[in-house]
């Protein structure tokens, strides 16, 4: 009892003494005493996280609020599915805020019928779901030359998770009637750029969603509140966000994000256009950078991921690349999906050079850097996905190699 | 140039009459007018929903703030993954404020070797993900006397579905090495009523999980933040939160949540224990109460799962259980989790009924509210998986019959 008594009246005290701070401020400390000795707080309509956490994306350094990029912290997270309030973004022209019952989609072009649909209009349609990842095609684009990014988050988190729901797009523009002459969907964002991307037409008409929901809830602003395309395994920018606009056209726009940007130089000097698919991928997340690995049993974790299906086998090698060992898959191992991938390892304490390889299930395997820059030359940007070498140095430090 | 010298004076002025608003309140009407016109607001460390989104659980109405329960809005949402934010959550004494840095979980009892972990220790073992729903037993608890709900969110609203990643508790069982009199696992959560439930340890070595992360950032409080149990399939009170405390034993603990209450009172007077599985269940979340049904195209979407494993099929009828068409499962049908159908239905205007009934991998097929109460009587709480039945008028409104 005068445990008790005494331990109330510290609360007392301590909540006189800071005033104007919050009670969830102060709990914290007190908690430690012993949280079965105490109600808690009160359940809420709509949670957060715990204030303990602050695992937040990064943004690139950027001379423009509202031309930048965010990244996924990859090596805070678990499983597969990305928290919405922690997927990567990529916006040209910020953020806009879209008041969804104004909001309208106008599908125009080479249709038999041009229409306008609200939000409710594309609501009516049949709905589907998808568990996939999208990744910016410029995701690791400062590996090209060598080591960039300081940690997972800076080399690889351009790319995340979700599970997506929305109107199959062929559903909506066969209610629209497609002319024998399309072949090319233009999609045009709401944004400050008015974002605009060709899409094939037989891609709309195969596996091409109009999203309204990701992670069971409403688009997350910056992923394209309230409408966005979602076109799997293509490279993220052609998933294009805030989506106001559909034309039907017998060929692309080439617009600013499909000739200027967007595209590969080659060593000819000629430009790869309309490079969309997403390459088998993987990153060792777990040790990598920033945490410091402990002598003794540990497990090597991580993603592997394909924009062509499903990923098949990824492979280990803790003595940069003598020997490799095929790491643990875990299920469900879905087409175009993150997959989370794991391998038991006991370090000795010596440095080495861990790295990790996949396979998906076209039969494709992961290449070097050197290998990908035979073949592409040395003014990339986009679409690099080598195999990330993490160097573990005796004191347990890591770093991109 | 004089639309966007004229609008730009608007907003200005705007501005200025609002004053103490922010900037993002303002935002939204001007928004209406051209997005494309603007620069957006710049990428966030993490993010939030729109503003324009108010989904919000359901707190039970109670005298005590620290003992409720907060509902999903199931007829909100889509896909099968509920966000972390909305999903359900029942505390008996409140939600307590843990600090990961000094919480410990303690395993004793009927071990080789009684260890204490921080989360550091549990994060060393071997991860693994799961997808599983977690369910309340007292879900729906309303409907067994007849229809309860006014929604799907009050009938409905105490299950949702979630990755769960974490270490395998046989893993850390065994770290401790069980003695061989041990059968029961007497779980015990760090809450204000320090939540105690055993378990069998048969269950302990199959599929539980200390669970740290859930959908893919750390646990929220209100799910047990920085540690819980996930015990797939049981009942949800049993996935004890804040966990702090294992002990193994040799008979269960009896605690109250597991005698005066979570136990089913039948008709002769005899209280069914220990009833941990989840019985295959299923309901339809559109259309349902609180949204106007409209004459002609629509799609029946549900949720539907089981505790045993997968769903094997889904039927749904539109005109009262005089006849019922198998809905369409959409993949992946994953054992333990929500599974979404859909079937399409042209609603003539005519007054009907409209039900969903589900079957799971064990043949077992989701009953009757007559039939539950043939065997299991007038007295029961939880437990209750009977199919509900949506009573439509011909002004398209919706209600629980």
């Amino acid at each position: 009892m005068t445990t008790q008594t005494s331990r109330r009246t510290f609360i007392r005290r301590v909540r006189d003494l800071i005033g104007g701070f919050t009670l969830a401020g102060v709990l914290p400390s007190l908690a430690r005493a012993d949280t079965t000795k105490m109600q808690g707080l009160p359940a809420r309509p709509y949670g957060t996280r715990s204030e303990y956490e602050t695992s937040a994306r990064w943004l690139t350094p950027s001379r423009y609020a509202t031309s930048t990029a965010s990244w996924t912290p990859l090596a805070d997270l678990d499983g597969t599915i990305t928290p919405s309030a922690l997927h990567f973004e990529r916006h040209h022209g910020g953020v806009p805020t879209i008041d969804p019952a104004t909001h309208r989609l106008l599908v125009h072009g080479l249709v038999q019928r041009p229409l306008v649909f609200s939000l409710a209009d594309l609501r009516r349609f049949p709905a589907t779901h998808k568990l996939c990842f999208v990744e910016c095609s410029g995701n690791s684009y400062r590996e090209w030359r060598g080591p960039g990014g300081e940690n997972v988050q800076q080399t690889h988190g351009l790319t995340s998770c979700s599970e997506w729901t929305g109107v199959r797009l062929r559903d909506v523009l066969n209610e629209c009637g497609i002319d024998a002459r399309a072949s090319w969907v233009i999609a045009e964002g709401a944004d400050g750029a008015a974002m605009t991307r060709s899409v094939p037409l037989g891609k709309c008409l195969d596996d091409v969603l109009l999203a309204y929901t990701q992670n069971g809830e409403a688009l997350r602003p910056e992923q394209g509140y309230p409408l966005r395309l979602l076109v799997p395994g293509y490279e993220g920018s052609i998933s294009v966000k805030w989506l106001r606009r559909l034309k039907l056209t017998d060929e692309p726009v080439y617009s600013r994000e499909e000739t200027a940007k967007y595209t590969d130089l080659m060593p000819d000097g000629r430009a790869r256009e309309f490079t969309f698919v997403m390459e088998a991928k993987s990153v060792i997340t777990a040790p990598s950078p920033g945490r410091t690995l402990e002598v003794g049993h540990n497990e090597i974790r991580g993603l592997a991921w394909s924009g062509r299906g499903r990923v098949t086998r990824v492979e280990v090698t803790t003595d940069d690349g003598r020997s490799w060992q095929d790491a643990v898959l875990h299920g469900p191992v879905l087409p175009i999906c993150h997959t989370r991938f794991t391998l038991p390892w006991v370090w000795s304490g010596d440095e080495t050079v861990i790295a990790s390889r996949c396979t998906d299930e076209t039969g494709y395997v992961q290449p070097t850097r050197a290998a990908l820059r035979a073949v592409r030359g040395d003014h990339s940007f986009y679409h690099y996905n080598g195999i990330q070498r993490w160097h573990v140095t005796p004191d347990g430090a890591l770093s991109n190699v």
